[in-house]
């Protein structure tokens, strides 16, 4: 029975976390909607593992433990400890390697003391996390598969690897939603991923375990994949810093996949992390290991300082995306774009209104690229354990099944439709004053603050973005505010535009219910150009601070 | 009837070459063997038209054009007429548009004149041709199928407008195969194309028409495709040097092709040209535009300097391949191979065996990918005019269909396999005494020195490296000599392998058959290491050269 097998890991997940770190029954039986002051407050964590966790930076961090502060043997046992308590909250674990960790923390700590002072690494003693796609050696991959317990990883991924190769301990996996097609993160293995915000909400998907378990500080950076939101959503309603980058920029060297082997719209890695800075940091030592040797998608595109400071020219023009076609945004949403506009334009930044009439072309070609199998790859899964589909996943139906010869076609569709959109972007030079065309864009990522699960998904303000294979940077803005969001009917009461539009718009009948929920937009450059985004990401995070204080 | 329509092409080109320009019937009917001679002797070249199409040097004709030497209509016209003299020797002209290259030319003649004697770009005044996949707007693209006549290009090339851009001149489209999947270049819309240093023999192809043209001289440089071979090919059997990127170096977009949107084994366009610095000129010139501002599938690489002088560093260690575990090396290609592995080691350069074993688990690979279709994609061009098939067509039948399911295991299946073999060269670093993996390989392209039209293919040699993505420079090495390669037995008695490796076998019954047969080999490196592929083929040119001359 698939049910005992599911019940069996999350179990042994359970019996991975030593009884020390399990909170009392006080606190677990009492959970506010709010669980993110918990991890502080619980007990379990010393003032030592709190001082640890709470730093955001992961330069800082590695600063520390490369002048002695702290030891990699301190930096786990503060990490595995808050994962842990991050867990029992909301149950953001898929695998838990802690005796492992220990014995990684302790050979770097030997390291360090018999070369009197050196280290491995630029993440010499930062444990990393990783969604369950990546390969650990020896370790399942289930991927939210009941039918993919047991089957041990023969090597590790390549982006694993490099994580060790660069210092970093591997410690925890976390949660994905099975089939990985989902805007959430749940699973008959594994069940549901919460927000830590707002438990009532999800914590987003496909890569929320990430989000879930960074946003509760239970890991400085995580690695999740993004074929159509699954970064930016969990970053976004968790309140973090994330990365889409370009297919072709991170390897996805041996990392396991849905539909693998569907090329056309590539799933990318990016990390999910606390900071605009720690995005840059990984990116550059991740390239520094010149990946493209062992990988062969991946381009030979080294961290480009050229281009980084391209993303602080003034002014920048940003073209802005208000509107997807499908779903209209909520007022917080509608707020956090109209913030960040206001802010840059004070700083001087030009914005300017984009077109966005093609999106839903583009987005209706996705889905059929998406479901050209008929859903057979998901079925096989299905079929090993005999577990029902999640009813939230976006997988082909039989009907939905196209020949090769049509699905050529269609990718032949798609880069005709990339090509036209480049020469729109490049046209959009006779809309900036700077010269140039835009410098990148500003967009929504998600029309709600926050969703629970089992919600339809609106994924077209990201799987747009894929389907462009551009570079993109999420970070957060505001967060729900019950003074300023209190007005709700000129959105609620609007023409509902289809089935998700209205389910949204009758969900959004109270801003209590989204209390505290953070709101990220995300800043898109072309493909490949994953460090100009970061430092507009950088230049609107500057804009939003300085025109906070100046009020 | 499509009969009609082809014979209606065929005479619209003879109808766009001037009369001044046709040969006598007495050069036409007694033709030799080899042709490369005939546009020398014909009478229709003035000695300016012989002094400048002789010049092999891009950069030495541009420089004479900038300095006032020659203008564009007299560089334009000595390629026309010798363009022209070529068609009619070997039937390798698909599309002329000599009309608007005459306007070009006076535009350009007159942009220097009127400039005080500036240039428009790099390539100003150079006449470059195009196989007939390429669009030029106005003009058909036929790409080798009677059912495709009549649709007129609505736009440019993206290559085709960077040449313009650099101040290049078109002035024709050259033949292909029907198809476009074939060794060689025959159609029922155009015929066959010959070889010029034996016109018993195939132009090679599928850029066969482009392999004839360069080697007449009637273009310093054309522009052909590669998926499998078919720029190697025409050049190995025409004498040319080459570049077959890896995809995503140069742009595709905007050129028409077979199996369109089939992106498994992606078809890359490179130059054929008569010199490596050409190569190395031509490739900088087009990056110099960004071209991956316009092509998003352009990766953001410009021509990098290092990598180039990478290609020099001493000593090199070149993997050599002697066999791709289904066809033997007949004597004269043994040779060729074993004269640069000489030359090689002469100049303090080490040369280690390869091991192939792997090669046909990648060919069979291909075979499946390129037929995934069934062959539904020729077979809708085919029904436009009722036309048959070319023979040698390698394209999918009915019962090689496979699912949208199958085809994404095989690509994974693909993308496993690189990434093992990427591990293998990584690991060659146990082989080599400088301390690095190999630098590059060594590797014949065709068993046989030519071959006739109507002669099955044997691509081992060739498409291997279109499935590993991998980037390599053709260059030719040697002739068919009748006193160095009497000798036939060994190779000829030898077992046969199989079906094609028996054909080949029997075919080499007599040296003369082959006599003057230029013979090319490959230099094959890292996926986008192009710079260093062309820089590692200078190398094996000079040493082929001090090795003659010390001798």
């Amino acid at each position: 029975m698939w049910q005992n097998k599911a019940e069996e890991k999350r179990q042994s997940l359970f019996d991975a976390i030593p009884t020390d770190w399990i909170l009392s029954k006080d606190i677990s039986d009492s959970l506010p909607k709010n669980l993110t002051k918990i991890p502080l407050n619980c007990g379990i964590l010393s003032s030592l593992d709190i001082e640890i966790t709470e730093i955001d930076e992961i330069e800082e961090l590695a600063d520390r433990i490369a002048r002695g502060r702290y030891s990699a043997v301190d930096v786990t046992t503060a990490f595995c400890k808050r994962a842990s308590i991050a867990h029992q909250l909301v149950n953001c674990l898929a695998e838990i390697c802690f005796v492992e960790a220990f014995e990684r923390a302790k050979f770097l700590d030997e390291y360090f003391r018999s070369t009197g002072g050196k280290t491995l690494g630029p993440l010499h003693g930062i444990p990393i996390s990783f969604k369950d796609q990546f390969e650990i050696k020896g370790r399942e991959t289930a991927m939210g598969y009941i039918g993919f317990l047991g089957r041990l990883a023969e090597r590790n991924s390549i982006l694993v690897e490099s994580i060790l190769q660069l210092g970093g301990i591997i410690y925890v996996k976390t949660t994905l939603p099975q089939t990985i097609m989902a805007g959430e993160t749940q699973s008959p293995l594994l069940g549901v991923t919460l927000n830590p915000w707002n438990r009532s909400m999800s914590s987003g998907g496909s890569s929320g375990g990430e989000g879930a378990l960074v946003a509760l500080k239970g890991s400085i950076c995580g690695f999740g994949t993004d074929i159509g939101g699954s970064i930016r959503i969990p970053c976004c309603v968790n309140g973090l810093y994330g990365l889409k980058p370009s297919s072709g920029r991170i390897s996805y060297g041996y990392v396991k996949n849905s539909f693998d082997g569907q090329e056309s719209i590539a799933s990318v890695i990016g990390p999910m992390t606390r900071s605009l800075k720690n995005i840059s940091f990984l990116l550059k030592s991740i390239l520094d290991l010149k990946p493209w040797l062992n990988d062969p998608n991946v381009c030979p595109l080294p961290w480009r300082n050229d281009l980084f400071n391209e993303g602080q020219m003034k002014p920048l023009c940003f073209g802005v995306i208000r509107f997807d076609q499908c779903s209209q945004l909520s007022p917080p949403v509608q707020r956090a774009l109209q913030m960040s506009i206001d802010a840059l334009e004070k700083s001087g930044h030009q914005i300017v209104e984009w077109d966005t009439t093609d999106f839903p072309q583009a987005i209706e070609m996705a889905i059929k690229l998406f479901t050209a199998d008929g859903g057979k790859d998901v079925q096989e899964a299905l079929n090993l354990s005999g577990e029902p589909l999640l009813k939230t996943a976006i997988v082909g139906k039989p009907e939905d099944e196209i020949s090769v010869h049509q699905y050529w076609k269609l990718n032949a569709m798609r880069r005709d439709f990339l090509l036209k959109y480049a020469e729109k972007w490049n046209q959009s030079q006779n809309l900036t004053k700077t010269g140039r065309p835009i410098d990148g864009f500003l967009s929504p990522i998600h029309p709600l603050p926050a969703f629970p699960s089992d919600f339809p998904l609106s994924a077209g303000y990201t799987a747009v973005f894929n389907f462009l294979q551009l570079s993109l940077v999420i970070l957060p803005i505001t967060r729900v505010d019950l003074q300023l969001d209190r007005e709700i009917d000129s959105y609620r009461n609007s023409t509902k535009l289809n089935e998700i539009d209205e389910v949204y718009k009758n969900f959004y009948d109270d801003p209590e219910k989204f209390e505290n929920s953070p709101i990220g937009l995300q800043v898109v450059c072309r493909r490949f150009e994953e460090e100009k985004a970061i430092r507009m990401a950088m230049i609107l995070e500057n804009a939003l601070k300085s025109s906070f204080y100046s009020e």
